[in-house]
């Protein structure tokens, strides 16, 4: 999403600024934009396109000199991207610059108010009303104005602010979408994300709803939406930037799968000793595990894929009824949560806005939350009760492969924990599980080295416009992921039907040389995957089968093409499964040509609803 | 879905079976053959296509004389539709001829143990297993061979079979497939659906698992699968065939379409009764009904869609969670199922194999069955605990609607019982909500004054090759089946996505010019999903929004074209927005020049797994 960088010290401000923006391209966005304040006027630069775009516009900063300023990367929501709509955005006066995060959702109100006060607007953004909702309010006194304006936009916002009449000063507010403040020595930073700043500085403030900050080169103030001081411990980071890095391969996203193994090894084994799961991070008394009546497991995307995989796997092993349900419809679906209802949010970045706002939703209905997140001391992990990390170390490409596997890796130990707690599983079976996540990351190397036949595999089907996953039980819930990992970045139309559905209707779509996927790595239900691939097949579609080395004489003489994954325990199974569908959409979307760490239209992480 | 005709009398059987298998062309289908037994041999015609197809083969029966034989309509499940594939199937040695619905799952092994015992086959079919399998037991007691090799085939069939030395006899046996048998003068019928011998009487016997049947022109007696004899009571059919017939109209479809309205007040009002829901025809004691934890809802297609907006209303509405599960997926997921757990089947047929196994499952766990069905006294109708049935009258057409109208009706019935028992609902919203479906019937008729409308935009739209439809809450669930309906006749690759779900990831498959369906009906997200819209429309995207008149001037600024549904209670909903989104599919798959009422590749009820 959206990007913040604002800088005010002793140093020229543009090129930081440039420095943190690029920092924070991973997040994706698609223009840019910088001001400077200077002789007592602001200097504005925006770009379609790059970071190194607007870089080039302004000769690396050297065509704006000054040394306060906000930068901000676009992801479009009002108004397409454009130079014009690019932030920042000057009032109608043009004495304050403004970048912003998020939505202000009652905007088309206030752009009406303004107007009849003789406010003209250039564009349709909301952000354009958000700057002259502060011009308007302004009488001498920015903070005053800042707050006045805060109060009365509704919404998730983040915003970085600068004035020509202060011309050494950053103002800042939130709403439901992260800031934070970085502290230098006779400087100091704003950001949207700690990544911005990490080669400057490593303690930082995190800016809490409704908080004004007040920057200066030598200070940093925070104030309550009442313009009450807010004292603030600062926190120390401890992130290594160049974990961040390509290490050697063409593209993060092929970096992060041949990463798996590590991750979630990482994950994994800290928490099991001697035979058994500990979960020393959280304490979750027996009680409370006893008197459980329900599980929510919340999530966007591909974390929501993790908890349909987990609701099957809960389900078979604890015994409580479990539902996965997507972020963005918990919130408003009149959930039915109250204190025995434990609510698992799984967010990648731990900002996402539609699972803070349902992490939030649970809480105030009086459930306990347990979050499965990979950024520590984010919203999510900071806010929600307890919080199991995901040791993937930074994700930066777009589409998620090793914090999808290190947070499914997490729900089998919570699902262990809750299901000999409440006496569901027997020691045996408790065993034979530990043992099977402890083979796991040597399975999932296993699993890797499936990559050059799946090169193979891409180079016939990567010009396929349509194509079907079809799969049961766990299987279904990987087709899930698989359809969406292959449609965010290669562009093909496909998706994700239970195996015994598609003969309901959208078997209508198949025709000769549709190629349909189908998962089969479940033993029990391969047979009867294998009945649904004759369906499909005698309408003429071409079968390309994953399933395991025991169930592969089952499916071979009804599949042209055939992925083996290695025997493992079979709730492990969609841990192994995945990873041939990573390298299959990775490698069609390379043949494609397509733009594999930042596909047209994402971003990283969602910090709008 | 598969059909089977059989006729043994005074008459000529071949011009019998080509009408009988004319009436259950509804169920689609791919091939046609009949076997005729005349001087003491078997004659047999095949032919991919339609019944006409086949009965221009034999100059409409003139050429296979005989008063006794079995004809078929097959929907291809093992191997593709051609005349050698299509049924009847013979024996190795041409002395029995059968034709089979349904799949048995362990043929491969059956047709290895067949082959190593010398027998040859033709072909890959299941079907010629069986027929063989008979072969192999027959030592001169048709009657027990047939025993001895159902007693081994496994998975879900309904046979017919006549033998060249019986001439005038039928043999028939099923598994989880329906089978009845015709009671006439001098004259039997056997058949898998009672719309194939209404002609001809109105006194059928049901055939139940695992009994075998044997009809001869003056007799039925059916026997257990160990030849014990079975006393069964004929029941008496009050169908209208004439009520099945198009009405004037181009398509069944358009005319299921337009009987809405009356579908639904014939199975409303009789349960209202002033101003109360009276289920007289289930008895739902109030204990029960407070002691009940939980509710799935259960069902395939548009019947699982009908499933996912009653679980929103009913978790509203009833405060107990809900599950809307696609049937194909309930039975293998251990699902948490005890005797306070309620599960709805809905299933227009009533004779869904997915649906029955769930059911099947359901009831064996210890749970009571509350069925939605609209064919009376089929096998869902007839083994749930529970039967409401929706009073819409036959559904010809594959794509369902009307079906869809009054399942939902139906729902909206049960969940104000549930509330009013339980106490999770004022008077005064009771009442509001019971003047509601009240007034269903005549809104109904406003939305279909739509038509015109929805003709204009499906000539701008039908060219289009891929078609998202969003919204949120009950707009997402109603997205699913306005997916579903378009995709299944047109063959337009549409997919449903919940509003704020698609930034995180979909919505990189955006394009200039792809066609968003925003369904924006809820008034209270209305705002919400009018952010989604921006987001897609800033990416180029077309949208065409439906909301209600309540919601218009929120979405005018941002869509391209609207459609206007009257306002109404905001749990009916779904049952107005869903109308214009069947004629926008009619309308589309017309321009298309499909195959409206028998989309390629889909059966009306789906009897196997």
């Amino acid at each position: 999403m959206c990007g913040i960088v604002g800088y005010t010290g002793k140093q020229e401000a543009a090129p930081i600024m440039l420095e943190g923006l690029k920092r924070l391209e991973y997040r994706g966005y698609d223009s840019a934009g910088i001001v400077v304040s200077a002789d007592g006027e602001l200097r504005l630069t925006k770009a379609k396109g790059f970071v190194d775009d607007l870089s080039k516009k302004i000769d690396g900063g050297r065509l704006t000199p000054g040394t306060t300023g906000i930068g901000h990367t676009r992801w479009a929501t009002h108004g397409k991207p454009s130079d014009e709509n690019a932030h920042p955005h000057v009032s109608c006066n043009g004495k304050i610059a403004l970048v912003h995060n998020g939505i202000i959702e009652n905007y088309q109100k206030l752009r009406e108010m303004l107007i009849s006060k003789g406010i003209e607007f250039k564009s349709e953004t909301d952000t354009e009303v958000a700057v002259n909702l502060i011009q308007y309010f302004y009488k001498g006194d920015i903070v005053k104005a800042v707050s006045e304006a805060a109060l009365r936009m509704e919404g998730s916002y983040a915003l970085g602010i600068i004035c020509e009449d202060f011309p050494d000063l950053l103002l800042a507010t939130r709403k439901e979408s992260p800031l934070i403040l970085g502290i230098g020595q006779d400087e100091n930073f704003l950001a949207s994300d700690v990544a911005a700043v990490l080669k400057y500085t490593r303690d930082i403030y995190y800016l809490a709803d409704d908080e004004i900050a007040v920057i200066s080169p030598k200070d940093i103030k925070i104030y309550s939406c009442d313009l009450e001081v807010v004292k603030k411990e600062p926190s120390r980071v401890d992130w290594d930037i160049s974990a961040a890095e390509k290490g050697g391969y063409e593209h993060f996203m092929f970096k992060e799968i041949m990463e798996q193994p590590e991750a979630v090894r990482k994950t994994l084994s800290p928490r099991i000793k001697d035979g058994r799961i500990i979960l020393d991070d959280i304490e979750l008394e027996p009680d409370y595990i006893k008197g459980l009546s329900r599980i929510y497991i919340v999530g966007c995307g591909s974390a929501y894929h993790v908890g349909v995989v987990a609701k099957y796997n809960m389900e078979k092993l604890v015994r409580i009824p479990v539902e996965a349900v997507l972020a963005s419809e918990f919130r408003y679906a009149s959930p039915l949560v109250d204190a025995s209802t434990l609510v698992i949010c799984i967010s990648q970045s731990g900002t996402t806005a539609d699972t803070i706002a349902a992490m939030r939703e649970a809480k105030k209905l009086g459930a306990r939350v347990l979050s499965i997140v990979n950024v520590v001391g984010s919203v999510i992990a900071s806010e929600s009760d307890y919080c199991l990390y995901t040791w993937a170390g930074p994700e930066i490409a777009v589409a998620t492969t090793k914090a999808y596997s290190t947070q499914l890796a997490v729900t089998y130990l919570i699902a262990l924990v809750l299901a000999e707690s409440r006496g569901t599983i027997t020691s045996a079976a408790y065993a034979s599980l530990v043992d099977g996540l402890q083979a796991l990351p040597s399975a999932l190397e296993e699993a890797l080295k499936l990559k050059e036949h799946i090169q193979y595999l891409a180079s016939i089907y990567f010009n396929k416009e349509n194509i079907f996953f079809i799969g049961r039980n766990i299987d279904y819930a990987l087709t899930l992921e698989a359809s969406l990992k292959l449609k965010e970045i290669s562009y093909i139309h496909s998706d994700a039907y239970a195996a015994g559905e598609l003969k309901h209707g959208t078997i209508s779509l198949i025709e000769e040389g549709t190629l349909v996927i189908a998962m089969a790595s479940y033993i029990k239900l391969v047979d009867k995957t294998v009945s649904n691939i004759v369906e499909v097949k005698s309408r003429g579609a071409e079968i390309l089968t994953l399933t395991t080395e025991s169930g592969l004489n089952h499916v071979t003489h009804t599949s042209d093409n055939i992925i083996t994954i290695p025997d493992i325990h079979e709730v492990l199974l969609p841990s192994l499964a995945v990873v041939p569908m990573q390298l299959f959409a990775y490698y069609v979307a390379l043949m494609r040509g397509c733009s594999i760490d930042k596909p047209r239209n994402l971003a990283k992480s969602v910090t709008v609803e």
